[in-house]
């Protein structure tokens, strides 16, 4: 039976991560994602995936190509996504109905000083990671996911014949700290293994999947918006202590 | 006399702030910022101002005008900025010397969704803060100010007269964690008092300056850089039970 939250002094069933948990839960599942999908770009949604890809990135260093005794970081680029329901001056019917978008990625600059490549903002023949925090209703990563592809898909079809025949592979992968256990009400095209992983016209049909950690739909109480970090700490540690710590599974 | 750091089984002098710490200075500065500059947006300077960014948001939370039991999030536009080293593929002779975008504001997409001003990625006539964990140089602050300042100046220059007489003042504010003593290698126009805030065609013609920490030039060993955070909170403790954290001087 389990333990009721509560007859131990917690205040409710929540799960508290603290910052060097979810530190350790990216850590653990960085060796995987470097050996299996081999990111070359981050591109992370804002402001859930920022703490997560800054994380990530300190993981992920790789070998410079012309100096392998130099470490280079992943690049990060950001994009902003919210649910309706957490943006101003909106009205009751569109709440949790729709995605919009607050910032996308910046076709001007260049993600590499050499590039000159019209390159959908970096992503053309990369393997492109999307960071966020959870991985709830599906809806927000869905959404990145499928635009990020057309706008790689409509890229590559301006490409001319021989630019297209010399681009690598585009492919895409999410990564998140925490799936939820529960439906979802969106569906993506995971991999289950790397074996499946097809290309059609220049992009991968599917889409590598790794969450940190797969939990119960418990509400999450995330270290960075909490006032009193040291009471956050206090109750996450009184939580362990019980075993009321969400199971730790790695992989996806 | 100062402690010696290696004396009492620390490596070095780095400063070593875990994530609590960063969290609590933080929401120490936080009321100032919100009290004094009012902040609007975020522009968030990536990969180090994500966290902060991230963080401050909590502590920023505004009522909604239109519902004041509900807490609105200042939105976070992110930028994606590198001092040559940091990057791939570059020749020697320009390490050190310049600042690149891998990603600036999205002028394509809209920071609230009834807006149809072309607005330089959302910043006009909004009171903007410039969020990055460390002020060393200051080359990266200093031209994140300036290119974003250009872009509202440039956009403000194509407004009808009628636009442009309705428009509130654009201001810019920098809030970084750290603050390092010593010499900058670029000037920053600070406002050392609100009452200095002059409005010129538009735009204040100063910067508000917030650093929740001033600290001496050392090593920070930032804890999202850490392949072991266990051992670089078990140090921090270390420092600070021998003293030897940097002063905590709150404002600047």
């Amino acid at each position: 039976m389990a333990v009721d939250p509560t007859s131990v002094g917690l205040p409710d069933d929540h799960w508290r991560p603290t910052y060097e948990d979810i530190h350790i839960l990216i850590k653990n599942i960085s060796e995987k994602i470097r050996g299996e999908f081999k990111p070359d770009l981050m591109v992370a949604i804002g402001g859930g995936g920022f703490f997560p890809a800054r994380v990530l990135r300190t993981f992920l260093k790789k070998q410079d190509e012309k100096n392998p005794e130099q470490l280079r970081n992943v690049p990060i680029q950001a994009v902003g996504l919210s649910l309706y329901e957490e943006v101003a001056g909106i009205s009751e019917e569109m709440i949790g109905k729709e995605v919009i978008r607050t910032q996308w990625l910046d076709s001007r600059s260049k993600s590499t000083p050499n590039s000159d490549l019209k390159d959908a903002g970096g992503l053309l023949g990369k393997n492109v990671l999307i960071v966020d925090e959870v991985d709830d209703s599906r809806t927000t990563l869905h959404y990145a996911y499928n635009e990020l592809l057309k706008d790689v898909r409509s890229t590559i079809a301006e490409l001319s014949p021989e630019e297209r025949a010399n681009l690598p592979p585009t492919r895409f992968a999410i990564f998140v700290v925490h799936n939820k256990l529960g439906p979802k009400r969106a569906e993506l095209p995971v991999l289950t293994s790397p074996a499946d992983d097809k290309i059609e016209d220049g992009v991968s049909k599917g889409v590598y999947y790794y969450a940190a950690e797969t939990m119960p739909p418990v509400w999450i109480d995330f270290p960075w918006e909490q006032i009193d970090i040291a009471e956050h700490n206090r109750l996450a540690a009184l939580a362990r202590q019980h075993g009321l710590s969400a199971p730790r599974r790695r992989g996806a």
